[in-house]
């Protein structure tokens, strides 16, 4: 039931490199705060590619990543770890976010603002000096692995301000902002992904571009460069680009039909 | 209390071809997204044939279908799993998500916005390149099968924006729309599955036309395609018209007087 | 702790016949209904006779009688069944519902709009054409006795729609209407059940419509039958009328000193 | 840890007859109530002897008597059992409701209007012509032992709507309404109870009349009987009448300065 | 795991006399209360010596004393007791009322408006001519023993009416009121406690007086004696008079600018 | 899973000296404080240092700090210790605040407010003159080891009213007041904990001076000393001044991009 003596994050180890293609100076400046294992907030909208980033990172880094969707029905001891019955009555398991302090893993929540607070503010003494985590139930003070760093993730775009950080949390993190990758870059990015042409990911990327003008007038998000490239993977396949863009992005995207017929006119233009 | 262990998803393969009559392309559209494994949306009102598409796709490409009707009261362990009580102790076992996950079925989510938050972010590293799923309470990360599909349904008609799919999760699928079969289509599927002829089934199509221009206005669905076949079997036992429409039809679908007697005007218009 | 292997629904059947007084035809199309397992909706006031109904149609078709009132505290698992330690460790229980359908029973959910979701979801794949109920916590599909029917019932009068049956719901299922029988057959049924005279249960019935005509005036609900039938027994007994009703209607239904007068008025418009 | 088998309701017995003296023909009427085991509402004020009179009735008909007084976190299994772990796995204890329904008690419900739903549609069977008690968990109907009869009391003059009982509750029950006694007949229940002269009973009951005047217009309820003995008793035992009665009635009465100098005033006036 | 046999209350037992310097007659009127076990509650204001007084009560009666902090978390199986799983299965445990009502403790339950229903109703039976606390989960009635006395506490100030007690509740009890002691009681208990001239402690009970002008226009309390003791304490260990006060009144009381400013003014006038 | 025989609390002991700079005589009186083993109230915005305060002060005196960030999921038992399964039934486990009860320890519990009820009252008993915490669930009364004392925070800021202390807990408490250090001590304190000259640290502290101006004006806080040492750090390390402050200041602090480039703005202006 439990993970093997020797290596309790093999499971959680990234083999073969994530394909990233780097915006900025945002790999630099995460290698700087990771020497101080200083903990990082990530920010920027829906399928920008976040996870992706912190995945290339943990695997340039060899570090293992221990990545937890959070929501808002995780509990502290979904992360901290639990009791549970055998034969010999009950024995204490490591949550993921303990199995990643004891033994030195990069711990990522991914969109930490649905979590409770209680899950909050579990990390806070993981984030100061002390670089701790008690585990009450345990009555066990685990002191961080070297190895150890925090990664939280959020979209500062669409939570309401019932689910912002609490002050008293931000103020333990560093931050870096994501956005979706620039023209050109995307269309690289596409390309690679659904393994189409530059010329087909180009006009796929520039309706993505339109969509996203539509953010906040009718649409919670803009197309995502991962619709993207299920659009190309169908249109490759065969699928007329009409269909294919209706189903991997104007029917995932929204129900009301005036946005469909606007995304669908998007389409037209490069396709029509 | 387990599933054999040869084949764990053998009580969820369908043996016999279920009868379905396409509308359009879906078939060919959801045989390519299924070549990608790319997760998918099925839109559309009550009653219209969801159900039975997916399970017409899962017999046509020999996987088993695994099925979950979702409601505000699942939890994430009712879809992933949970540790049991037995005479060693507690043994994890496997939820229905995670059989699917592990063994290559396809798993359909009928109704996924009525779910809570944990259940639909659990899906999110499924539906990525990840293709994972992590057990947390037993620390396994499951590598998808890879003959794992997700499918997911919603109607768009009445749920309330409190319980629309959030931005991050919409984006992980591609989206496929259905709606009530055509009037002659249709009036063929009463007629074969009530064993009516068809003079009788278009009738009664007819009514669930009418039916459906109430929606919004007093209805919140009109009369499904399963109703008629409901009233198409009684008028074929000797049960009189009026009183079959009235009881698979005006008495189901709603309580209000006017309503009724506006529905039962339409049935006296066919029959009486 | 387990019913008997032979018959495990025998204290669910009906000995005797209950008594039951026809209103219209609803018996010939509750048998119709039932030749197709035919999922069923019964409709109508507090206390004037579906239970009564019900009953009857079990011991008249020969089948078991699985009886739930439902509630909003009542779980899935209350339906299904749920995993109960004993000395080997935990073994699974069928719930009332799982019994039904596995051994041919029919069920009765009364009063269906007070249940929360979760029960109200379990039973979907019970009624199309599939009729299979999935134990997700046993990782069991259960496919259907041929003697399985499902019927519900619910008050269409006071329910708020706050807990109206959902339309994905609704559709699955043919309906009956039950209202208060006529004064003639009311009386019969007084007569037949008090032990009284026809003449002192005539002008019971008259009481009762009376007091029917309050409802939504100031009354949730007029007089039952079953009331009616209590005030007839202790007549008998040598209770004065005045008395007799006051105890068994004015007293009971209402706590509004203005209603109780009006009541009490009823009452001594034929006793007095 | 179980009653002995012998007599499980012995401690549920009432050796000694309760002192009661009855107000009008109330014991007659639950008499032949008791003769045909009708359900019973009792109704009426705090304070005003409705649990004194049911134990009284259930002394004089030789029934033990369960009293469970209902309050909003009491679920089900409270009233009706849950199962125990013992040593060899677990074992059902029936509950207090159980115990009267097996062994032929009668179950007295006090302010049953506190209880939740579940707590009362739980009663529904026990209270028609039925009389079973599904025990759902267990997978047992228990059919009501020939002496069982259900009582259940609450104070129609502050509970709120929201806490009424349902109406296909209501029904199933005949019922009884109280009131604090007449004068004289008070006077001579607070002179026997509390072992103080006629003359300064009469006093304390022209208190309480006073302060039940001011029911509605700022106190929930007036001074009850069970109040007057509590001030007789100390006014016997040497205490001032003015201290006596600002202890047990003013001060214990209300927060609010003005209704304490207003219900001291009627002391005054007695004892002044 | 369990308190020894031969006095369970053991550890309730209050040794050394507690310092309660008397306001009125209260002594002598809880001693009247107690010799018949009359159920008693204590109003009045945060610290003005409530639980002081009834330890001082207990010790000088020789009873021992069972406190309970109520509060709105706390079950009614936290008061009544709980099964226990042991070697040998469940064991039934006392709760601390249980214990009380066995054994013959006084039972004080403070601030008894924070607990829910349960808590409350659950001493019904301990309050009227019963005294018997059923254990439903248990199946015992636990007659009380006869040296058992309940006794609440509550501050009419400042809890809410939805937080008042039901008037069901409160006809069961006797009560008592208190206030802060007067000028020259109170300076004698300060000099008394915290070891100071009687003329230091004048002088932060005129400060406390002030205070105490200021509440419900801008603070929920004023400056209780417990926290004149503090100031004391401070002051006789060399810290100046601003500075204790500072610390132990005008911070502690509240986070306002202009009340911390208004507060300090009384303290210069003092001592300025 | 116990803590060793010996010192159960030696995990919670401070072996390094904690750098602290003392902002005025906050240490004397905590020590006047501790020598009464007086409960602590400190009040304080987020990151001036309370928490660094208090292990300074715990390491000065000796005493093992037993730290619990409060939330509101946090209950009693989580404070006071449950009873879990072992091989031989249940075994009671004390929890942190029991541990610092019984062996004399600091418990400090940050961020108090955010706790639900039942954790603050459960404090009540320890903080006058009993000093005992009841263990309701174990029946047992924990008197407090001479070396225990109660210290809890706040940030009197942000805290909306519904989660302010309850007076009758505030009195219990005597308060020190912190703010963020005067410019030089803090221009000092940054220097020593990032490694970087004084010049630049006088510069990083201007920046964060400006941002606390713009508390309560679109910030619910300012940059604090945490955030500064970060920014050192990275400069240090050779990252630009300004993407150094845009990762550890304006990003982490605001999601808002007005604010966003104010924040920039104080940035420029120092470092431009």
């Amino acid at each position: 039931m439990n993970a093997p003596v020797h290596d309790p994050l093999a499971s959680y180890r990234i083999e073969t490199e994530p394909f990233y293609r780097p915006a900025g100076n945002e790999v630099a400046l995460y290698q700087q705060a990771y020497r101080h294992r200083m903990p990082l907030i990530l920010k920027g909208p829906t399928g920008c590619g976040k996870t992706r980033f912190v995945e290339h990172m943990a695997w340039s880094l060899g570090r293992p990543l221990v990545t937890l969707a959070c929501n808002e029905d995780m509990t502290a001891s979904d992360l901290v770890g639990r009791y549970l019955l055998d034969a010999n009555g009950t024995a204490w398991h490591d949550g993921p976010l303990t199995l990643a302090v004891r033994h030195g893993g990069i711990c990522y929540l991914d969109e930490v603002v649905e979590a409770r607070q209680d899950t909050t503010v579990v990390i806070h003494p993981l984030t100061d000096a002390r670089r701790v985590l008690p585990l009450d139930k345990k009555g066990e003070l685990v002191h961080a692995h070297p190895d150890f760093q925090l990664v939280v993730s959020y979209n500062p775009g669409y939570q309401s301000s019932a689910k912002d950080m609490k002050p008293s949390t931000r103020q333990r993190f560093a931050a870096l902002e994501f956005d979706y990758p620039a023209s050109t870059l995307e269309a690289e990015i596409v390309a690679h992904e659904a393994g189409v042409g530059l010329d087909l990911a180009s006009k796929l990327v520039a309706i993505a571009h339109c969509s996203r003008e539509l953010k906040h007038r009718g649409l919670d998000e803009g197309v995502s460069t991962r619709m993207l490239i299920y659009a190309g993977v169908l249109i490759r396949d065969g699928v007329t680009p009409r269909e294919s863009c209706e189903m991997t992005m104007t029917r995932a995207l929204t129900d009301d039909p005036d946005m469909a017929s606007a995304l669908q006119g998007f389409v037209e233009a490069q396709f029509g």
